[in-house]
């Protein structure tokens, strides 16, 4: 008999008195059974799959942190804070400037999520690297650290991330937290507690200060505020752990008390969530094209089209795609004048698509959006609301001069969990972003050193050799 | 006719639409015009209390932060941190060491707090000048400021800290936040951003990314992570003026909006108090006592009686203390072991405050607490609940050796709103706390200096002069 047969039989108010003694049960001692999690797992216990996603994410988000380096967001932020930097520990992805370690999980965590082409876990909406791989990388810099050691603390602090996430999700979504920074900072500080050889005791403080400390509000969205977040989350976490590693004492109860954070953040909380038998990091996924997740399909088909027809501008006399609706409440502009505005636009994206075989950042740039063959070819773009379609599905017909009707339904856009990008895919992603800013020498050395990052005996070379010459 | 009397005519659905309408009203653009407030308020224009309970807040505030300087919490949290600091910018109250604004704003915010003997504003709880103050005396040594605007940016992120407190008093509280800390970001970015010179739609931005970083948890009390705190609570605010001046955009609405801050952090909200006309720093309170507000009418009349009749221990046969019922509930410890013990037993306080007349850090100092004469007199103390008293009242009787009985009934215990410290108490209570860390000398020049800070050319004397030697 499964637990929801046993309380179908009881009487209601017995039931709501053996759901409060189990959520009691459940809730007992979380934030130690949580440190014990976190301190517990060993690298080479961990499966192939396992650690395989985990270099697949090491080398998105690096990726992702040198191509968003240069963006106004970061410069502005080193104005703002550049006089109170610290020594020159750490690197800053991308840049010739070294920073010191709290700042440069700052910095690289804003400069990770500014593009919004970062990692996604989809059923919570966690960004999960963004916190919690800047911390450690600016540590591992300072304090030399193996590479299982490293792969290991990353893996750990975005499995942490998870199970806090998926406790609360929906509710403390909804409330209108960004969830990316409140379950963030707990990331960076298990994985950063890792690396610090913290206690059990250290550990329990550690998620105490990062209780202390969540970042983020959706209201932020659209603003320079919501990169700051999952950066702020990664210099909280850190803090946190450095902070308990020297006996700076919190709350050993700081996730499950009465006044803790998931019941002062969310209204609601499953604890089963926090003894999940898999790795979550599994269901990590993965960015192939730079703009919102709603429009992938459409993209998708339209590469695939050209790719398998050797399609060319000068060839197409229309381009249909049938969408969600959604696409439409999202992406409707007609006429974009800014690379910006190119993400919100069905009709840009479908063009650059079939005429680039791409859509990076240089796909969504200004100069992109205002190229007169790629105009040219928005105007042929029909796009339709088809209610039968699902999020992650479109429907693309190309319609040749010469009469030829090409089409593809996408069933699962590239990049999803059922149809993630390929090794290769995730490659050209990066050389797609530090191509402007990284020599293909250097390129190339950083993308071995991300896949062999468990095999480096100081994991502090990933973020030396990002660096910018 | 009055709003109530208004809605009171109502068919009750329009007296909800009505109620909504003006809610909404209310709420139109709250956070620009909480900029314009901070934004508009001039020093020549502030009354002359206002001026005054300024100053008494900001002396109040340098005294706790140099009695808390040498405490474990901040050498701890200096040591963990230490490796990351920048240039030595800002002084470290009551120590020699100089580090970068941002450390100090936290490392003094941590040192004014962890005595729990600075400022409270009972009607929201927040302790007002501990996030507030150390942002800018930090800033104020970087970044030269006359007096009189140092002393407009204290009080008006004062007032700011207490309109948002009292629009969410008292569900975000009762929600289990640390409103210290949550509210004080705002009161440190309103005060630094003001000092920087911020633009309106900057100063917006400020506030909105001081939404987005709230800190503090009440599940930490008891640990040293409550004096992180408000130390956090000035870092962060200070961080979101520096960036905001520097051009770093948050959304426009981060109080109002509907996943902004107040409908986040709070399920109510009394938009009212936002436009509150008068100064509540006027309502401001000082501890004259070491120890939770609880027990002060005790210790208040144990040093009435003591004073007015020249009592010494060995003319005490016993003192009998009548007190509301919650006293028993937090000080009941009957044999304290430790000067943190000694805070929580009525029995030690009245004891220490009839042998010593004071009732500071020193007596509720381990060696205090172990004396022989005070333990001896502990044992003589008798109390009893007497359900008739209110919180801030107490009868204390002490019967002599040679028969007299005498009596005295606290109404309001110094302290209160109602019977505030004087002046010179303010000034003994700083002396005590500072005594053993600087010189005579140098606390005469800080008092000087606090209470004529709206004459200083340069503001950044204030901290200077609160170094040790």
């Amino acid at each position: 008999m499964n637990d929801s047969e046993r309380s179908s039989l009881l009487p209601k108010a017995d039931a709501a008195v053996a759901a409060a003694g189990e959520a009691a049960e459940a809730s007992h001692d979380l934030t130690r059974k949580l440190a014990r999690f976190i301190l517990s797992a060993r690298f080479q216990d961990l499966p192939d799959t396992v650690r395989h996603e985990g270099a697949r994410t090491l080398l998105n988000w690096v990726g992702c942190a040198i191509g968003g380096s240069r963006h106004e967001t970061v410069t502005k932020a080193m104005a703002a804070l550049l006089p109170f930097f610290g020594p020159p520990q750490a690197t800053l992805f991308g840049r010739s400037e070294r920073v010191d370690v709290l700042h440069a999980a700052l910095l690289n965590g804003i400069s990770s999520h500014v593009l919004d082409f970062d990692d996604t876990h989809i059923d919570t909406a966690i960004h999960p690297a963004a916190p919690v791989a800047p911390a450690i990388l600016a540590l591992a810099e300072h304090r030399p650290v193996s590479g299982p050691d490293f792969m290991a603390a990353l893996i750990v602090g975005i499995e942490t991330e998870f199970r806090i996430g998926m406790a609360v999700t929906p509710a403390h979504y909804k409330t209108g937290w960004h969830i990316t920074g409140t379950a963030g900072v707990f990331g960076s500080a298990a994985a950063a507690g890792r690396l610090l050889g913290l206690s059990e005791q250290q550990m329990c403080w550690a998620l105490g200060l990062a209780a202390a400390q969540p970042v983020g509000l959706q209201e932020m969205f659209g603003s320079m505020t919501k990169s700051f977040h999952p950066g702020r989350a990664a210099q909280n976490g850190l803090t946190a752990a450095l902070l308990a590693h020297k006996g700076y004492t919190a709350s050993e109860h700081g996730l499950e008390a009465k006044h803790g954070w998931l019941n002062v953040l969310s209204t609601a909380c499953d604890y089963a969530a926090f003894t999940g038998a898999g790795w979550e990091i599994l269901n990590n996924s993965y960015k192939p094209f730079a703009c919102g997740l709603v429009v992938h399909p459409v993209i998708d088909g339209c590469i695939q089209l050209r790719d398998k027809n050797g399609l060319t501008p000068d060839m197409i006399d229309r381009i249909e795609v049938a969408v969600h609706p959604r696409v439409m409440d999202v992406t409707a502009i007609k006429n974009p004048k800014t690379g910006l505005e190119g993400k919100f636009s069905v009709y840009h994206a479908a063009a650059v698509a079939v005429a680039e075989g791409a859509a990076g950042e240089r796909e969504f740039s200004d100069a992109a959006v205002r190229a007169a063959v790629i105009a040219e070819l928005r105007r042929r773009v029909l796009a339709t609301i088809d209610p039968a379609l699902g999020k992650a599905q479109a429907r693309v017909t190309v319609l040749l001069k010469k009469g030829d009707r090409l089409s593809v339904f996408v069933e699962h856009a590239l990049g999803s969990v059922q149809n993630p990008m390929s090794d290769r895919n995730l490659e050209d992603k990066f050389r797609g972003l530090s191509e402007d800013i990284l020599s293909v020498d250097r390129m190339d050395r950083l993308i071995d050193r991300c896949w062999g990052a468990d095999k480096l005996v100081d994991a502090g070379e990933i973020a030396r050799s990002a660096a910018s010459a």
